[in-house]
């Protein structure tokens, strides 16, 4: 049973001060969730768009540490304008939007305050196009911050830490590109860290999640292939950890989301093995959160549900999920129901 | 001046028994390269097709560890055979050949005795569609062999291990699909291995070569990307390490392959610094190595120069490399000619 929050949408575009000159937030989703000392923090994607201007279009981005904008006129022959949200040229692509990570933080878990001015934003030439949908994982009291680095040397998966959410230390990139969907297990396995990360191949192969170790959280190999994709079921385009791995008594209980062929986004969950992580004991048959809410069905890209964190409250997940692409919203759901929907 | 050898090509497909049953080899190319105690050994790359069987399209793979074939009908409208090298249906595709990578050995570098059962065969699921275009790096004594593998999983780099060329190690995954081209430098510096390797991207960006870090050569990080593609010049759409970095007064000379928008492949160099291998010091302007040669302008891919080995000899560099993409060849170059190429 999901108990959505009556608040929802907690978070809207509406409520974006825009970060940058003569932008406008086209939406404020998929956030990662934490919580800390006695708050709830978020760290939600907000996306900004160059406003209209004498009918260019403005390409935000990163060059040598400072925004500037890029315009192109829309009867460029060299550049094809027909999906608005990218500029697609001989040469490559860009994105007529610019995405970065602002910290929310609540007391109840439902009231957040944004702060645009505190987060990670992009400045190195691996987030030109922008920093998107981060996961928080915590290992012995200290925060690690994954996030998708996006720019025309491919899309990155970046590592930043925080002692406070207040500032925050870039470590660089963690896995080379295109990758997407990163969590750290919680706690060391037989000396070594954990994570799961989601791969994006160019010829073979769809989307899906893999699991890698490391010593020291910034080298990993012996990587193996452990969630794939299911042919005709919800989850049978692609797939990606939602948030890092809670430990139950059965095995580590991992959230997932996945896509079907009309991009639809639904989640589901695995059950890992508590000691052999790369052992899937359970999967769900069938998704326990779909877009059925009007909030998750309209937006900026509609029938879209995406968590990026839960937080243990009693015996319940908090989830925190971008609903359509563009808004911020919660569910409750007991972890019984979930480990219920595992077969 | 490139001295071509007079034994060109050193080997051809006419000369390969061929492996697996009812196949036949329609290349061996893409030679790594060492020296070995008094021998020059070769790890060359030889792709197999399945022979014509009553008009069906047989593609070979490993299925649990085991060589199988699938077979396809040419009038199956769920799959575009329109390129003879794969099959194409909507879930994904298939390699009409399968590689493995087979020892060769040689007194004088240049008379080449290949032994089709001595090397490394795709056996694991990351291998089901062959494995290709391995590297030798040598490190303390050791012998460290990348080379891709193939399989629905994505085009990953897998790295083996030998001590005598007549057994091999394997290590798993190294790096996240999709990538290619991984060489290690020969030392270590500042207390850390090196590698370039040469992610592919699915969105954004070409394939262009990156470097990474490791403590102990199976888990990696500190990825950052150090050699981009040229606009309009003979590397303007993907590039590779063509082998081992090579250590010289002026800083790290590594070979590249390079290809432009007709996929003609060339080769060129550059100089890393010695302490920062980060740091690209000179770049050849243009190539020293261009398929000019009858047997490189003609065969299953025609103009091709692929190099994936080379050996110092004295004050020449004798490279290894696929030509036309069936044959393996070698060219004699004085190190000084390919430095005069650097600006």
């Amino acid at each position: 049973m999901n108990f959505y929050s009556k608040k929802n949408p907690l978070l809207t575009k509406e409520k974006v001060k825009s970060r940058y000159q003569d932008t406008e937030a086209i939406g404020v989703f998929n956030p990662a969730a934490t919580q800390f000392e006695d708050e709830t923090v978020l760290l939600v994607r907000i996306a900004e768009r160059v406003k209209e201007n004498g009918g260019r279009v403005g390409v935000p981005m990163i060059e040598k540490g400072a925004y500037v904008v890029k315009y192109f006129s829309p009867s460029d022959p060299n550049y094809d304008f027909s999906d608005a949200r990218v500029v697609k040229g001989k040469n490559g692509k860009y994105l007529t939007s610019m995405s970065y990570l602002a910290v929310a933080r609540s007391k109840d878990g439902e009231n957040f305050i944004l702060d645009e001015n505190c987060g990670i934003f992009p400045e190195t030439e691996y987030e030109a196009y922008g920093v998107e949908d981060a996961r928080i994982s915590v290992i012995d009291g200290k925060y690690y911050i994954t996030y998708t680095a996006v720019s025309d040397l491919g899309i990155c998966v970046a590592l930043a830490t925080t002692k406070d959410f207040k500032t925050f230390e870039k470590k660089g990139v963690l896995l080379t590109p295109d990758n997407k969907d990163v969590a750290f297990f919680p706690e060391k396995m037989g000396g070594k860290y954990y994570m799961l990360h989601r791969p994006s191949t160019s010829e073979f192969g769809k989307p899906e999640a893999w699991l890698a170790q490391s010593s020291d959280m910034l080298e990993w190999g012996r990587h193996v292939r452990v969630l794939g994709v299911r042919k005709d079921r919800w989850d049978s385009e692609r797939l990606g950890v939602c948030s890092a791995p809670i430990k139950t008594e059965d095995g580590w209980l991992t959230l997932y989301h996945g896509a079907d062929k009309n991009n639809r986004y639904c989640v589901g969950a695995i059950l890992l093995d508590r000691n052999d992580p790369s052992k899937v004991l359970k999967r769900s048959a069938k998704p326990f959160l779909e877009p059925i809410n009007d909030y998750e069905q309209n937006g900026f890209f509609g029938g879209v549900v995406f968590p990026c964190g839960a937080v243990k409250n009693g015996d319940s997940l908090w989830i925190y999920y971008g609903a359509a692409d563009d808004k911020v919203c919660l569910v409750k759901t007991p972890i019984k129901d979930i480990l219920d929907t595992l077969v």
